[in-house]
């Protein structure tokens, strides 16, 4: 008999019919001889609906009632699926974050959890209760309501699992696991069997929306074992968990691209020390994030700067850089929101060299020019035109093997 | 100063707009010098759209997580109204039923309220906050979601009221005020400016929907002063309170009906003791509320016997006489869902005879057979055929001098 934490996200509770759905495979899960934890989104939909409320109420709503507001939608799942499984002759109840309590700090719309009660659930289990426990909130210790932010009912459910020491943790999701690149851009993309908590991150930041980075690093943190899986068939998903050996012998796990960002260029800085500071310290303070930056070799005392930001955050970005361009005596200022960022991730790098070489010869040969890199330990990130997204993840991924065909042939 | 509380119900907070009102009276109220606590209710068609899910789920929804359910209808609405009060620059908090907390019993889905803490709220009054509470929830000894039933947010208005000694409860309601009967069935109808807490008791269970019945117990039993009146206009509405000698003055302050009872008659009954009890306590078994209950005088040791329950209940009740028929060797069942209930109510009958006779002679002379009549303290109920409803009302109305005209008169 195991303890499985099973969450189930907001499009495979989106109806009742679904919530029946999802209640047969808790209650199947539970038939096999185990207990289960379940942690429910809001309905597809609902959490949309309740922001529109508060779009229409004022422009800048309080973000403690905020909380209040959008923490309704879980609400209202637990309810429904406790009530389903009732009916099914199963004994159910349903947690609210305060009745747990799941206790954050108090960060409105994105507080981080600091710690779990699992007297009362395990208490419930013990009696062959199934629980049902509301994603995404929590409170803080006055009180209030808090939410984790958006896709938070992940981390709530491998919080969950951690406090409970659950064997394993599934996450329900509309696809059926975590894929070696985008398989609607490379149809020959591959389910993981495994992958480490550090390649999720890279894979999770970088555009391979799966799972909430959040959640992954919880489970990282204590060493949460997370099976990525469909709501929708049997199949096993993908495994998140601890690096081991196999892993290792993998040169490239995946190929993430994204294209959110846009890039600024400053030209003719003078090079000189604390200029670095005097650019960014303005960017950081209007909360804006700076992904990659690169700064050219110096050539009579001045030098090029390039950075990339989010591109909802370009237009404001560019203004604070015209603005510290007079300051500091840079010659001009340039924007392009028409880059992608691919990235080749691996654990297997660590051990492997050559493979960021693999990827620039890859594009080379394509004729697709490098606008920008960056590496860390497990990942290699180039900055490219946008038009050749698509080319570049498809050429990457059979570069490094990662096609079905080549995995059979290895087989 | 005063500490004003204030209840607005479903219809009050029906859109964004109609919250954005509410919260405008509520600033008023603020600026006007006052201590501010608002009561809300779930947007109108929130709780049946939240309802209509639930019946959707399954035939018989689990209380518990019925209560989980349709209590996020009043979490949405104290969000919206704090929002928008902060956003007009008021220091404005919302609270839910568990964050107060309103302690109440653990009877699901019609809690009655045990306590009201009152310490965090006055703390928040006295830094000047406006505090909004949700109506209608509450939490038992264990933590576990309650709500007190349908109108229940009134109950909790007047609780609230009675935990902070507020100077007054203001239940704002889309009619302005209790009036002397139904003005839509007798346009003379006068809105009644103070009213007893025992005859608007006696208005409330006999149909005059405006406050329900456990908030004026409440209100009654705690003394606090509840004024009903008007979201849409300022005008002064009617204040419910402690019975005073200027009530005791008039006859009758007002006329209700109700045509939601039917009547069931058993004839041949053998008149000995114990056959009431024989008939009753099965209908009471089945939760089958009998309102009047007549019995006729014994002719040849053989009675009959009529008594009055919820239409809804009628046919439930039939089956349950039919088969106690044949145990105490009665003749005959009969049933009529065709009757009305009119009643004449008021504190001055105490003290002035010949009320009832009035009541009598009126209905006589248009011809109105009475089928049934029972009296209390300050009321006398009649039961005719329902097609005489709006005419016995009417000339009630008149011959109790409630019409308009008539006070102007006196005036």
């Amino acid at each position: 008999m195991a303890l499985v934490v099973q969450k189930y996200g907001g499009t495979s509770v989106g109806t009742v019919e679904k919530i029946r759905n999802v209640a047969r495979r808790v209650a199947k899960t539970f038939d096999d001889g185990n207990d289960v934890v379940v942690i429910v989104s809001a309905m597809a939909g609902e959490t949309n609906r309740l922001v529109a409320l508060a779009d229409e109420m004022c422009e800048f709503p309080s973000e403690r009632e905020y909380d209040v507001l959008v923490s309704t939608g879980e609400q209202v799942t637990i309810a429904l699926l406790s009530m389903c499984l009732q009916s099914m002759g199963y004994n159910a109840k349903s947690y609210l974050g305060s009745q747990i309590p799941v206790m954050t700090d108090s960060a409105h719309s994105r507080a981080r959890i600091k710690s779990i009660d699992d007297k009362k659930v395990r208490e419930d289990l013990k009696n062959g209760t199934i629980i049902i426990v509301a994603g995404f909130q929590g409170i803080d210790d006055d009180g209030n309501v808090t939410t984790l932010g958006r896709g938070g009912s992940d981390t709530s459910a491998v919080a969950v699992a951690a406090a409970l020491k659950a064997d394993v943790c599934e996450i329900y999701t509309d696809v059926d696991g975590v894929y070696t690149t985008d398989p609607r851009m490379v149809p020959e993309a591959r389910k993981i069997e495994k992958i480490s908590y550090e390649e999720m991150l890279e894979m999770a930041s970088l555009g391979a929306k799966v799972l909430q980075i959040r959640s992954v690093e919880f489970a990282k943190k204590y060493n949460v074992v997370v099976h990525v899986r469909s709501t929708f068939n049997d199949k096993p998903g993908t495994l998140v968990m601890k690096e081991d050996q196999e892993m290792e012998t993998v040169l490239v796990s995946g190929i993430a691209y994204n294209k959110d960002e846009a890039k600024i260029s400053i030209f003719g800085v003078p090079d000189q020390p604390g200029i670095a500071a005097q650019i960014f310290s303005p960017l950081s303070e209007a909360n804006i994030t700076v992904d990659m930056i690169i700064q050219n070799v110096s050539q009579d005392g001045k030098t090029d700067m390039t950075f990339t930001v989010l591109k909802t955050d370009c237009k404001k970005a560019l203004k604070i850089v015209e603005d510290v361009m007079g300051k500091i005596g840079a010659s001009g200022v340039k924007s392009n929101e028409n880059i992608s960022k691919i990235s080749i991730i691996g654990v297997g790098m660590r051990s492997h060299s050559g493979i960021a070489q693999t990827m620039f010869e890859t594009l080379a040969k394509e004729g697709i020019n490098i606008e920008m890199i960056s590496t860390s330990e497990i990942k290699v990130s180039c900055i490219i035109d946008a038009k050749y997204t698509e080319l570049a993840v498809r050429v990457l991924h059979e570069a490094f093997g990662l096609d079905k065909a080549a995995v059979e042939d290895e087989g």
